[in-house]
């Protein structure tokens, strides 16, 4: 760390639909929030959108100093090009080198990574993971992202790709997913996949019909409804977040034995059922993981909600713009 | 390294069945070999056993300088005790803290590390993933291990248990395993597992006893046996390698997608099928893991054979024992 205490950071997490933007003091803290829909139009609007953000942002008196930005992406960044891959949210992006032209544009050093990464970071700097060493963090969203932390620092693999947990296939004979897999993690539990399976549950079980969810019969939601309903009583609901961490212990339990990480942390808006996903997912990972392995594991929730991304991003500024 | 080319140090491969020990050169090259059977009798016994086996291999004459020891277990070492867990096929060693023991006898640093490991690192450092940074390592045999490099050392996780791949639930519906969980790599891909199916197929299938595994009916054979008569065309063996090729994808690509290593090598008796085995494991992580992370990673033959945990024992103790 180079910077002194009182430097402020930019973290800013790009999603498909949503920006958003925060100053971030050196110790995490969100100082300034700002929050946009992103500008699909072309990627100079984009990078234009960036700079606009990052300027208001740094309009606000507590940005005391010149800090980094860190951006968190729903894609790959190839650690050797530093453009992004696999981003079919974001096609604009794929074409620009976003960090050389928005920081040309602002006058800072800008760094870019997956936004999973990116959330996983936060959580170790100033969340759940906080002083740990070894560490799997995973989000249950739109998809299933995942950070791995080995030695107090983000794994990306030999090119940049490691963390795509939500592609592990869990079920062979399973259903086609987006990616061109059978069975993956994400097609049970993506947040799409659960109202999927829980829009079939109701069409199928009678006593379903009991369910909240159910009425009016065509009302559409969300998994983040779904879990809402969970925890206020909706039995239904439940079973589906059973079910849900079910699932996740199966998938779970062959990261803690592959990698025998210290702490499991499970984030994203699925997450908002509480214990009511996490307690059958470690009851999964127990019965399917190696004792020992389980044993020197913990499994908990995330601590900065959707604000890991962008809180996460500003601290990796902290630490790797230079 | 602090030891001059010249030194020589000892590997020592201590199987269920089998010690298998070497003199090895600074640069793994085997320069003096002993196999015996393991004493099973009690804990002082195998220490005993294990400084005769140094002793002899110190009296060549090649031995030219007091190296280190390091011993590979069939067995997960405790990295904060020291001491050896979930060893069932030497629980007398689980009693005794054997680096301790037998470096007091011989008067050697010894080191002592899961077999895998001990594997992985000697494809790294002599092997098919020499000069790799990021590199998974799995070993088919009776059972299935796995050794992680990242960024090219062992990575050895939170206690020291990590890699344990075999225990990777492949099909959540499956049989029970050894371990207590269901649907194991293991309980599909392993020795006894391709033996078991190959057992099975032959009972059930007409055309099958046109192999020659199956005469004569009551014969005993091990998955080396099917390996060895896939590569001298029997057409059953064939199938039964291809489709064991198939579920080691399911569970490779699950590895690809998460960690992006550059490298998977592939070891043990089984993979003397070579490409019979190789090409089916390939085709089937290709088609489930993401295209970007299968198209940065290779995926080999181990090249040390059998030797491959003497020489990483031997290697290990040159770079870590003090």
């Amino acid at each position: 760390m180079t910077q002194s205490d009182e430097s402020t950071f930019i973290g800013i997490d790009l999603g498909g639909s949503t920006l958003k933007g925060a100053l971030v003091s050196n110790s995490g803290e969100i100082l300034q929030e700002i929050r946009q829909e992103t500008e699909h139009e072309s990627s100079s609007a984009l990078v234009k959108q960036l700079a606009e953000a990052v300027r208001s942002l740094r309009a606000d008196r507590r940005a005391t100093r010149a800090g980094a930005i860190g951006i968190g992406i729903p894609g790959l960044v190839n650690r050797k090009t530093n453009r992004v891959e696999l981003m079919p949210n974001l096609p604009s992006l794929a074409d620009i080198d976003i960090t050389a032209e928005l920081g040309r544009d602002v006058g800072l050093p800008v760094i870019l990574d997956n936004d999973a990464n990116a959330a996983a970071y936060g959580e170790l700097q100033a969340g759940a993971a906080r002083g740990r060493r070894d560490v799997f963090f995973v989000t249950l969203g739109t998809g299933i992202g995942a950070g791995l932390i080995i030695d107090g620092r983000i794994y990306r693999g030999a090119a940049g790709f490691a963390g795509e947990f939500g592609h592990m296939t869990i079920d062979p004979e399973g259903i086609e997913c987006v990616c061109g897999n059978i069975g993956c993690l994400e097609t049970i539990c993506s947040g799409p996949n659960i109202v999927r399976r829980t829009r079939e549950r109701l069409y199928r079980d009678r006593t379903s019909s009991l369910s909240r969810l159910a009425l009016p019969r065509d009302r559409e939601f969300t998994a983040e409804d779904i879990a809402h309903a969970a925890r206020d009583g909706d039995e239904m609901a439940q079973v589906m977040m059973e079910r849900t961490g079910m699932f996740l212990g199966i998938a779970i339990a062959a990261v803690v034995n592959l990698l025998n990480v210290e702490m499991v942390v499970m984030g994203g808006g699925v997450m908002d059922a509480g214990e009511l996903i996490l307690n059958p997912t470690i009851k999964e990972t127990r019965r399917r993981a190696f004792p020992p392995s389980f044993d020197s594991c913990q499994i908990v929730i995330a601590k900065l909600g959707p604000s890991a991304g962008m809180i996460g991003s500003a601290l990796m500024a902290r630490d790797q713009a230079t």
